[in-house]
């Protein structure tokens, strides 16, 4: 098993790093906390020249805002290391791999995992178990990197959903960002309501708001990051809203709204409690990468790597 | 202790019921399933012609929209008994008792606790533990009916929020309707984004869109029946996701959106871990019901009665 090094050790990083070691491989990394910072620079510098001696796969696995910097310092001391990320948007880390290693042999990723906590304190090695991982598959990805993130993936208890990076950050434009920009609003309106409202809060305020115990400055360099697909899940969310408060006004119901909530949380729950199937992908099978958006497009995940083939679970 | 007849034994009658025998009160009731049907009719003129008997606390436990119906059995067949409700808007209801029972010994309630599955099944003797229980405190609420709202409160095991119905009304729309609002458009959102994206579901999206679980008529009869509260704070949200599309799109910064939601959850942290201060509240005082209703704007809530003193607690 590759050795992994790990950079940028807070609650996502620290955990890829907990759970590659739990699953037995090699492990190092540095944190990348105030990167511009001689001496830390020192440190990640270190660490990615061991991973360049022992041929280890790169992780990057810090907020958007710094990923460039760290992979000026990737360029500079491991420029042929086989490169992964975990950060939360896919398609902007893709175009600055491009910029600063454009000969990288790279397939981004991202976990679907968190917690509100953050830092290196807040990680643990089951973090990702039984969580989606998306791993970058496009024509272009390099097939090695592919496999080395799938791995990793797989290693650190998840399963893999193989998608382009495009389809990925509008996905999580709606399924991640949106829910903290509506819990933003939630949790400010509500508090605008002052300590009688806060007091008769209970669990559809409480689960609501959760993640705004997130730090801002994670908050916005994911939601930030991902501007464009957020804006189409935000202009979308705005459209529900406008005709939820139109019907409100006009004829008092909100029969639309709620039933249209219900169905979706339906299917979120339809999807979880579904059998599923299980089907192989030959990777040597030029098609092989087509085959696995396809498993991705509709709700499936790869589950192992058993030599050249990938075994993808379907939703039955 | 008085005996209790709860009307309508769904999630919350029922876990009244429930509640009020553990604290060793005599319990009896009807479900108000389909109350148009004469049987139902019959089982629910029974239990309330055993209230008038027994002196008991009546406590309406159905939806708005079934309110008038079981007031007008209320007003035939136990006319004269103490009564209060659990619904979970007060202005309306107490516009129909208002009318169907002009004499009333009336004080509305309305315990903050809940949970997506509904019906008897789904209730417990300790889902009011520890929760906030509004119970209705204006100049012209009947004192006797006030202190046995308040009393079956605290024997359910809740703590008492006193404020008028107008702020609990626009309390609640803020931290209990807005919510299930939002969660529906981030439902329907997220689920438009297809298989895909309810695979990459986390905890942001799981706990943003729990409340869609929930039946769609309690959700809608809960919302509908606070339309105009409702519709304040659906403009208030409406404005704030409007501003943050527009800082997204001009800027692409979230930073004032984002700050001031984890500002709303930091401050129900801060309320929610608060050291608080006890407050004796003299019953016999001509303004108690004033002092009681700024112990709720500030947050605090009565543990307890003793004698003719209320006992309150304020945040420190």
């Amino acid at each position: 098993m590759r050795p992994v090094c790990v950079v940028g050790l807070g609650l996502i990083g620290g955990s890829v790093l907990r759970a590659a070691a739990r699953a037995g491989r090699d492990v190092f990394g540095a944190s990348d906390v105030a990167v511009a910072d001689p001496r830390v620079e020192e440190t990640v510098a270190a660490a990615l020249e061991r991973a360049a001696r022992e041929d280890a796969l790169v992780v990057i696995a810090v907020p958007l805002p710094a990923v460039d910097e760290v992979l000026r310092l990737v360029a500079t001391h491991a420029p042929s290391c086989l490169l992964t990320d975990v950060v939360s948007v896919k398609e902007p880390v893709a175009e600055a791999v491009a910029r600063r290693l454009p000969d990288a042999r790279y397939a981004g990723g991202h976990p679907m995992a968190g917690r509100s906590a953050s830092g290196w304190d807040a990680g643990s090695a089951d973090l990702f178990d039984g969580a989606a991982w998306v791993v970058a598959t496009e024509e272009d990805t390099s097939p090695e990197a592919w496999r080395e993130a799938v791995s990793l993936a797989l290693d650190c208890g998840a399963q893999v959903v193989p998608t382009t990076m495009r389809e990925h950050d509008a996905a999580v434009a709606r399924i991640s960002h949106l829910p903290h920009v509506l819990s933003a609003v939630l949790a400010a309106t509500g508090a605008e309501g002052g300590s009688l409202a806060l007091s008769l809060a209970a669990g559809s305020f409480t689960d609501g708001t959760r993640v705004m115990g997130t730090r801002p400055e994670l908050v916005l360099a994911m939601c930030e990051g991902n501007r464009a697909a957020l804006l189409d899940a935000v202009d979308e969310a705005l459209g529900r809203l406008g005709a939820a408060r139109g019907s409100l006004a006009s004829t008092g119901g909100l029969a639309a709204t709620i039933r249209a909530g219900h169905e979706g949380r339906q299917a979120l729950e339809d999807l979880r409690t579904a059998g599923s199937e299980e089907i192989p992908i030959d990777l040597t099978d030029p098609e092989a990468f087509e085959t696995l958006r396809d498993l991705g497009t509709a709700g499936g995940r790869v589950l192992r790597l058993d030599g050249d083939t990938a075994v993808g679970a379907l939703p039955a």
